[in-house]
């Protein structure tokens, strides 16, 4: 079996670039004992791959120059040297941007077929994980609250949106773009959204949307955001800081925000989190993912790619505001 | 008895000057029923009351113009016309900025006489409180953790580093000036002492000073202080966001941190808190703080000015960087 591969060849300043990039043919040679060869399905794209493009020391270490670089991927196995797996298995890994591999058995997780295969890349993956763990802990949603997302209409802010709506709270979505907006009006039917580059004051529309004031604040965006979220907040209102993408293709660190003396005046508790440091929490979380997905009140919002050649375009969609919910690329 | 009086003329722009102010006497009469007259003895200052000179609104109103100014107090009741209250007994009240008033009874707390009058406005009052509350309770503080306080040698400051050295800890203060990273130093015995104002770098001035990295950071200061603290901040650590009074006199909104990112990467937690909001620890705060007190532990750090006339050079000694510990003007 072959597989086409990209690999990162330079480290890239601002907005990443085709030329930052490689695609590359390796032959996989069949599995040995322990081993399995997998065919990748789907892979996806999350905003922290941003930062290990970097050199700088994050929660993960960088990917390496020249070589293949790594995100969440699910795919089917098609030949296997350790008896637990079996030709036709869903395994789950961090195998992706490749079109296939071969791997210890260590290297993959089994998935159960009870839901499409790309929701464990999404809604029942790390992504929804980030929502739940920041929604329900680091925020610790209590009845009553009224919740901001910002990047609503993303990967992890759709399952944000989803999971505070179903349990009964009163959601403000921001996006960028008539478009998302509409897609959180109409689709995920929240009580406001935003279009924040339509709005020349983010905190003032903020404040027209929730008149109450907001109790929980979802952040994956940070800066005028997260400015906004500030000014707006309720006396002991909770923040979980989730990610600030706002500033991830930033070579200038953001100024804002400007008034975080909110934070002290107001009694507000501001958690940075990160849910892979939350493992520990994926039987409960998939518990309840499984059983809102079944009701029909959870789903998968998601763009695809069709394609590894348009793996860089899936990557830039993060940013570029092209993309609806999470950013996949279909292999299989 | 006659009084003299502090009152708010004009709202300070920027740093407050003389011509704010104006000086008046009034007549205080006999108090009628169910009131008091009281000598004060001891007023003190404090950052929060910057914000009131101004108009905008915080978790306390502004002060009205025309009026004296408040703030807390010690004096003696020199009548009463209430039996509960005798002359001579001691009592705390927000009616500083005036050298006796008369008001109804509800606005006096009696005080004991066991520990110096002016403890009730420093390490046995809201100052101690703001201290104890932010320490113990929005930073959580736990065994083993390294606790990074700025404006260590400040009224709050200077209580936060003795409670927590008394409790076991590796304590590093920032302060201005060589005369106060002495009194770091040689005074409170401080693990870590940084003059900030002889740093070109706060963060690598902290990083040196914290080689293990920091747990707590108790925030009096806001701006580069508290970028310092994200940057050479633990997983995990707790920021008890007091006041950031690098803020206080500012006529621009400060941009620092620039590095707010860090909260999530490393999942710190932010809690801003007023100690207003928590009164009904009062008792336990006392209990605490009357025992260190007693075992040599724990000594108000002061710098006093003599008569009302001083007392906008006491107010000014907050930010100028003039004083040690709680600015006090002592009438009586």
């Amino acid at each position: 079996m072959r597989s086409r591969e990209v690999r990162l060849e330079r480290r890239p300043n601002g907005a990443p670039v085709a030329e930052d990039f490689s695609f590359a043919e390796v032959q996989l040679p069949p599995p040995g004992p322990g081993e399995v060869q997998v065919r990748n399905l789907w892979m996806t794209m999350d905003p922290a791959m941003r930062g290990r493009m970097s050199e700088a020391r994050s929660y993960v270490p960088p990917f390496e120059l020249g070589k293949a670089m790594e995100g969440p991927a699910v795919g089917e196995i098609v030949a296997s040297g350790d008896p637990a797996f079996a030709p036709g298995d869903l395994v789950w890994s961090r195998l992706g941007w490749r079109e296939g591999f071969i791997a210890p058995v260590t290297k993959v997780e089994k998935r159960e077929r009870d839901l499409p295969p790309q929701a464990y890349l999404g809604f029942a993956g790390m992504t929804g994980l980030t929502a739940w763990v920041g929604l329900l802990h680091a925020a610790a949603l209590k009845p009553g609250d009224v919740v901001f997302v910002s990047a609503a209409s993303g990967g992890v802010g759709s399952v944000v949106c989803q999971i505070a709506k179903l349990m009964g709270h009163k959601v403000i979505g921001a996006a960028g773009g008539p478009r998302k907006q509409a897609f959180l009006t109409d689709v995920l039917k929240l009580d406001g959204a935003i279009d924040y580059k339509a709005e020349p004051s983010l905190t003032k529309a903020l404040a027209r949307a929730a008149p109450d004031g907001i109790d929980v604040y979802f952040d994956n965006v940070g800066g005028e955001h997260l400015q906004a979220a500030l000014a707006i907040a309720n006396k002991g209102a909770r923040f979980a800081l989730c990610g600030m993408i706002s500033q991830y293709n930033s070579t200038e660190p953001s100024a804002a925000p400007r008034n975080l003396t909110q934070a002290v005046t107001k009694e507000l508790r501001l958690q940075g989190f990160i849910a892979l440091n939350h493992l520990d929490k994926m039987d409960a979380f998939l518990a309840d993912v499984r059983s809102w997905h079944a009701a029909g009140q959870l789903e998968q919002v998601e763009t695809v790619y069709e394609g590894l050649d348009r793996s860089l375009d899936a990557f830039n969609g993060l940013f570029n505001g092209e993309g609806l919910g999470k950013m996949l690329v279909k292999l299989g």
